[in-house]
């Protein structure tokens, strides 16, 4: 079958391939949660996406929007013709590997070769980098809560301002695994904070608000259908611990400062694993949250690059993490491309 | 004066320019409440540094150390001879900005010249960069506190494992003022959260502890001197807010979510000057309370981008933002010429 280029605004049908039954399921509850203004927001998904991806009425009243780490503006660039068929956003932590995510998927949708330069869209500013081919934007996030925080702004309000419709996304990354062969492949069901609760807690002007942090499960299963279909690597759907420190934050005994003991970590990870966790990284939560308010229906879907219940070090070899930071890029391109091919 | 080349490890002489003093400073009151382990830890500053910059009983029990985000390890890399004679970490965000600050101080201390082109040691991971120039070190750190909290475990972890002495620790960044005129520099006094509190709170395994986040008196006044002596633009000593967002967390109106007014905004950024804050940036605390704990003098050195209570987009053009950005380089790079000069 002939795949359709996507390259122009607005020429997408709907998707039939389960994301429209995604985009029904997140539309009654998550979407009309997540908009604190009523009279901007539209009700029903076939409303116009009047604030689609937003939730802000400043935003209307602004003459211009510089997106700033973005180093792009609505004055000084054609949003709308430059991503307005964007239909995939896939973000990472890593600038390097979401430019070869899109060189790969550059070539399984059929658009070029894996071998193409893809040009960096945001090559003005070293804080993100963003590539895009056909329907699929990639970017990349930094590492950590507050990192990934900015640039969903950045990216939530250039779907807006691009008209973007029926937007799927997700987070392709690394992480450790608790209890499981490295290279494992983990679909969040829900992060988790470094209690175990299913929420992110964000501080607004010394107020806390906490938001829900379930992904998908509609996205979650199709994801991990795909996996199923490619038996390639082991996959499971688990929940994933996010937290705010690489070391004394995910209990390492390996960090500059450490005043626990090995017994207090073992613990910890046995307390982690018996309440579901099965990996541990740093920019769900935030993702889930936003996605939810955002009434994106999001994914985080991140590759174990080790079993913390062996050990803290990340010792293998550049060949070994290659290889596997390359299993979640598949696991959303197989995903993609099924929904592309029906467009 | 000959400046003298800081290429070798351990050729350097003792500082007798303040950094003498700012060591003494530390040594009595914030390395002795660093250390968790005070068998390990040197109780006095002439003692061997045996653990020093880091606080784990655990690191001397293992084989080999890899400085995973750095692609650098201890059984890869001869660390002492390749890191020596650094006496000054000089971090931001930016890792562009950071080459050029390597490139200016290579000029400045009479390396080289401003448009040689220092080589990235971490050229192999895309997470950190690193440019050394003499005794000058300096490190990318991404935004936000988990980004740059990851980074500075391993950097006070390669200090250590180079078996450095006599470190002073700065970070350059940018900043949104408060009151402020756009282009006036902060020295941060103290970095406060949210809520204006002058801790830094951090999860490990569900436990909250809060750590001190002032920085050091002596060092910021050496820093301000340069100011008066250099006379090219407003500086000043303030608290710093440090916040983990970039919109909702610092009350911006223009964000892809905002559920509070321009009313609100203007009573929280009024507050906040009330209380001494000057500037508002995302790194601070836990650099600050990093370098308490590993008894490194650290520094906050920020510009302030545009004064908050005027608006919140930064729409300055790139000339006049290139232009802010080289101040708080010119204050470090005062500083730590002036201590060169005399090393």
């Amino acid at each position: 079958m002939p795949i359709p280029r996507g390259d122009g605004a607005g020429t997408h049908k709907s998707f039939d391939f389960g994301h429209q039954k995604i985009q029904e399921d997140i539309a009654d509850s998550d979407y009309k949660m997540a908009c604190s203004n009523k009279d901007l927001c539209r009700k029903e998904p076939t409303c116009p996406p009047k604030c689609a991806y937003v939730s802000n009425p400043y935003l209307e009243t602004m003459k211009e929007d510089v997106l700033y780490h973005f180093d792009l503006g609505t004055k000084t660039h054609d949003l709308p013709a430059m991503f307005g068929d964007v239909k995939f956003i896939c973000v990472g932590g890593s600038s390097s590997r979401m430019k070869t995510f899109s060189q790969y998927m550059n070539e399984l949708l059929g658009l070029g070769r894996a071998t193409d330069d893809i040009p960096n869209i945001c090559a003005q500013t070293d804080r993100y980098s963003m590539y895009k081919v056909g329907p699929v934007l990639a970017v990349s996030h930094g590492m950590g809560i507050p990192s990934i925080s900015i640039m969903l702004h950045e990216l939530f309000k250039l779907l807006y301002h691009a008209k973007c419709t029926d937007v799927v996304a997700f987070r392709i990354g690394t992480s450790g695994g608790i209890g499981l062969k490295p290279g494992t492949v983990v679909i969040s069901k829900v992060s988790v904070d470094p209690s175990f609760h299913p929420h992110f807690e964000q501080n607004v002007m010394g107020k806390i608000t906490a938001y829900c942090t379930e992904l998908n499960a509609h996205l979650s299963q199709e994801l991990l259908n795909c996996s199923k279909e490619n038996n390639e690597f082991d996959t499971i759907i688990g929940t994933t611990l996010c937290t705010s420190d690489f070391y004394e934050g995910q209990a390492r005994l390996d960090g500059a400062f450490c005043n626990y003991t090995h017994e207090d970590k073992m613990k910890y990870l046995q307390r982690a694993y018996d309440t579901g966790v099965r990996n541990i990284e740093m920019e769900s939560s935030v993702f889930a949250a936003m996605c939810k308010r955002s009434g994106l229906p999001g994914a985080v879907v991140c590759v174990t690059l080790l079993d913390r219940l062996q050990g803290d070090q990340i010792d293998n070899s550049h060949e070994v993490l290659a290889e596997y930071q390359e299993r979640p890029q598949k696991l959303v391109g197989c995903y993609i491309k099924k929904v592309f091919c029906k467009i």
